[in-house]
């Protein structure tokens, strides 16, 4: 069945599903039509997120963390004007330089930039203007695509990819962020009244995990980002990792137990946190009568036991660990898994937060220019997360994706696995 | 000439300028159709002050002093629905209980309610959802006019009344809220690009203050707030007070005579106040080559030096006269000289910072229930203001009337004139 | 039966009482001897409170509006040595120039001085270093006195007498400043195990307050502060005024009907500052079975419901008040009462809230230069308390003193008595 | 030659350096004189570090990170008579009960405590009344170890030997957190005036590290911390690692070179931190001249450029690795280089970042009861540094030893060197 109704099913009518992943770079002939297929695939999938959402849901920023949808919309269109057509489509006219103040996010190197805990103050230029900023950029890089010169599509491909899976990045945001954003309204609005959380596959047991060394990061030809490299050798110690995810039936059990109110199961910047916001469920979580009942794209609904948790901390994911005297896996240990394709659920329901901390990779060093602010300086205090969730574009995943998130943030589809390690 | 062109030409047009202020409360038989009219006037003088804001200007709350134009919209229909509607109008359904929470401002007797912090996280009801609340309301507003018993009306008129001159308090703060949400966004978006700040009366000299006692606070039958009230004898030392006010050639001296650089002019909490937000100028200047420039209603315009000096928080008022060697006039003093009409542009460009403690009159008590929170509950902390400003409602203004904000406060359009105390 | 034991009892026997207030600055011939018998007598009462204490009890700093004992110790000696010894005695070699920055208050024309809230951080100089800093300046001034010109004399006692009750002013907030810093040490340690608050006298009534123009403010030769001029006409009401001070008892009464849980009872500010603080009672108090114990100056006690209510704010006071359906006085509704001498308890146990805001009395200009910042420039957004408490050394006190502080403090010995205005 | 002269050579003089480590538990018979010896000395060491320190310095708090001398006295001592007094002698009589709650530290299992930000408001017990409670629990630990069977040695002595290092580890806490306090005092007041930081060893180069599968963690009968636990197999990629720490010289070269303001080399929480903080150069520097000085153990000294640089953060640590296109080394490419020796200045001078983030070794559990809550509740948000400090004391550190810092923190002894990745 069809999952995310609104941004699933809309668009696997509307859209051809072969147009993304482009074709790999260092395919040749260059197969421009596909590209600017591609380009607009990803493109399209933005506007059709948006869609849902009215002038005023597209202005509102409802934390530090969230931008709006308007945002979203201008700032990504703005990396294209920024990166690439500003760099290689000579004689290109800059749509509205003041907007670069606007819509640049935190590429030191690209200039100065708004606030970003202001950029809901931004109420001007409309969404609807931004929609007249997006057509007009879409014009040019596909005339860019379409006339430039094979010599200049070898600087200009690799621009464009990175261009189009920043893209996508933003429409996940674009999602939990407006469900955060409709969550501090007490009406509880959908984003869409079909919309419904994928199931999981029916799964049970644990997947012995090989001792020995193997290669992780990225291989092959297709896109990956920086921090995924270099490949290299780890050593997996062994143990055993869960092929189902943690469900909400679990995490009731856990509460039941007193998981919330039990500070020797929590680290202490994580019961600090948990002390501090109040936390007693999930995020999104109220109760309703006896029970439970969540904040969704749907709005609120109750609390399904089958489902796999989600919108949960790191903190909150450790403490369940020790209090099940089970672990979090590594990400090497999931990316081992994952890979042989022995774990369910891998992808599509909700990230996966692992037990290490986000660095390099040995060897690792940024690009040069503002694009090397993509991922290395992020690259302390926070956790990586492995997989995929409901809102993560199609194409947008694979095996060695090293998502990363504070440990005190849980507005994303974030949930777990189990694992025991060695 | 006509200021204010957005919110005050177009109103000359629209609207009977005789429609309000309303019949005083007592005037026998009651003239259903004036009320009507003045009611119909303050509800469309709201929706012409919006009527230039698109639905994202109409959404931004920015700052907690602040809130969207779509609240003040919402928040003066649901203070005549939640006061008289439902109080008045037997039968009447509530249009939605929900949006109860969402709308009441401060009134704790009339519920819990959305954190004024978060006002601006309310995307929906969207701005055209909240146009059709209105107009519901408006309607059960005019036929509970039309239909009640006389007897019914010695109740209804009382509330209907404040009301009115509620939602014209709101009309202000519409204007002044917008202009600071604007002023946020490096582009410096114009409400009304015609808009132009009226010109000051020729004015100069001082006015004699009489000494000796005098009755202050409202008297007669038109409306007045309870925080004019009792009216009570109040003993005038006597001393002068200017004709003019200040203006920005005035404020300008000051700047240049290090009037932001020196701690001794400022009192203490006014200097830390001016240091932690980096004052060196009224609100919403900036500097513009060699000279300045200021945001207004209609974008960022080069600072007129004949134009009253506005956007000063009481502490700038405090040192500008500090540094004059001369006064603040009391609030008395003020009244006294504006009742005899001695004083230029009492009314209409800005408000006027006294040093008068905000405070009650001698045996003031607040009225029962809700509408007792109006005024009274802010009697600290607080200085009155007195006349009125640019943005000030045609019929709201009244030489008794008493306006407060903190003294820091200064996104409302705040001036000062000076005065000697014997 | 003598209060304050460890510093009155003490004092009374080891102090010539008639030492202070030392004699009129306009008498001629000029007694340097009794000059010198009120300074030593004042430098000493500071050190008597001081010697309960230890080093580390002098040392700490328990909230930014508190100080250590040893800091007061050293201020009250930089404060002769800055005004008095550096300008009005030729060769005078300050003590240490270091010391200046350290225990400079607010005096921003003095020089640049320790952030107030890192007052506690210095451990050095010792408190026996700040003995010898003490000796040092007191035999200088005594030097100063004893050697000066007639005609220096004439520059040198107006500064000396302000020096002598400024030391005062310090020696009751030594004494409050140090319980505040007790009540954080759970163990509750005492000042002076003998201490008890002393009682009221029997008092009750109301005092009629006659309608009339009166004179308020500073009058006579004695000494005053630059806030008590210009003395100046001020018209009461008329009205009422209690007799006898609040008392624990009627406090009680005023907990027990839900005093700290209607917030139609407080002030907006009031409530917002009472919700923050957690404030369920007075200050210090804290539940003890099934009543009331506080935390005194000889450790923790039970509430005594005899003695008048103390440690409350503000805003407490207000809030009494309007439950009770009575007022707070004006201060110069106090004034009148208090000169005529038919208030009980008007001085010695506790400063009684005024409803005034503490501003400037008509004409009011503040001396030149750095003793000019002692009173003028706080002059916005505190309240004025009449009368003495406990803690404020014998003379200092006179019926036109005018304390102030701002409306949510409470460390002070605070509290109230009722008024009606007419 | 002696380093830390105040708390080294005076220890070497009174000392018994035999005297420290205790025999392995493992070790039969059990030598009880030589486990009392090995306690006399831990705690003699603690009070030799205070022996400088007035009652005034003993007090203070400077900010939440540090503690107050007197508290590391007593919280150490507590320690003792919570975990092994209370538990393991029969009839032993508690102290002050009440002391409990204001000296356990974090310990949740063990009862509530003093919040952590308000130990500098404990001025009583006073420094000697420390000293008190310190001599009765001495005594009552020694005769345990005397007196207590066999059988109950098992019992007592790994938590004898947690105590010792533990106290240990406050040790070098009172050292740093002293200097943090006088550094926030413009005298700048002196540990000890003939302090001086220890010379580097003379040393260059690069060590290889070997690729290959290494065992990590502790081994052998001494004590560990259970965080270096259990003992795993790690894949070591190969690199190299500087014999060589890294010293003033090289900083200034890398503030020369605008290290402190070019964003590109640090990390976005880094960059942050350090525009917050306002950081131009390594803790407790400040300009002097043309050069800078350093507050140290001895006061305000010149930064002598051939020594190792220390108070620096992880994220300045970071930026200076990116700086010179290095790396930091993993704390397992550390260990495996200082325990072949290959390291210069491996201990005793600065605590070396690496940029492994603080995490379990796999497999790790915690103890069960509230010695649990000792490394494992901290593991997140941090960073591990190797080796020990001048501050370190004697038979304190070892190859395995993990210590633990947030990114942000500056006022322990830290420093680093630099590597290669492979």
């Amino acid at each position: 069945m069809a999952a995310t109704a609104a941004f699933r099913e809309t668009r696997d009518e509307a859209a051809d599903p072969a147009a993304f992943p482009p074709p790999p770079l260092g395919a040749r002939p260059v197969d421009r039509a596909a590209w600017i297929s591609a380009f607009r695939h990803v493109r399209d999938e933005t506007e059709r997120r948006a869609a849902p959402l009215s002038p005023e849901d597209q202005q509102v920023q409802s934390m530090a963390d969230a931008s709006p949808t308007k945002w979203h919309r201008a700032h990504t269109t703005w990396f294209f004007e920024q990166f690439l057509l500003r760099e290689h489509l000579p004689g290109y006219a800059i749509y509205d330089e003041r907007l670069h103040y606007l819509f640049n996010s935190y590429y030191v190197a690209a200039g100065p930039r708004q606030p970003r805990i202001m950029r809901g103050l931004i109420t001007r230029p409309t969404a609807d203007e931004v929609a007249g900023y997006r057509a007009h950029v879409d014009r040019a890089v596909e005339a860019l695509l379409s006339q430039a010169s094979a010599s200049a599509l070898e600087a200009i491909l690799p621009v464009l990819e990175i261009g189009l899976y920043h893209e996508q990045q933003h429409q996940e945001l674009l999602i939990t962020d407006i469900l955060h954003a409709f969550a501090q309204n007490p009406l509880g609005p959908t984003y869409d009244a079909d919309w419904r959380f994928p199931r999981s596959q029916d799964a049970t047991g644990r997947v012995d995990l090989a001792r020995g060394i193997t290669q992780i990061g990225h291989a092959g030809e297709g896109f990956s980002f920086d921090n995924e490299s270099p490949r290299h050798d780890v050593l997996i110690q062994g143990g055993t990792i869960d092929r189902a995810l943690v469900t909400n039936a679990d995490w009731l059990a856990f509460i039941a137990d007193g998981g919330y109110t039990r500070p020797e199961l929590w680290l202490s910047d994580g019961w600090i946190a948990a002390q501090a916001e109040g936390w007693d469920a999930p995020g999104y979580w109220r109760r309703a009568g006896e029970g439970w009942a969540s904040m969704t794209l749907a709005g609120i609904q109750a609390v399904d036991p089958a489902l796999p948790v989600t919108h949960i901390s790191y903190y909150e994911a450790d403490a369940y660990a020790r209090w099940a005297g089970r672990d979090l896996p590594t990400e090497f240990e999931w990316e081992v898994a994952a890979r042989e394709d022995r774990l369910a659920d891998a992808f599509g329901l909700v990230w996966q937060w692992t037990r290490s901390a986000y660095t390099a990779y040995p060897g690792y060093r940024p690009v040069d220019g503002a694009l090397g602010e993509y991922n290395g300086k992020f690259m302390s205090n926070q956790f990586v997360l492995r997989g995929s969730s409901v809102a993560t574009p199609q194409g947008h995943a694979r095996v060695g994706y090293r998502n990363f998130f504070y440990p005190h943030q849980r507005w994303q589809f974030t949930g777990l696995r189990l694992s025991d390690a060695r």
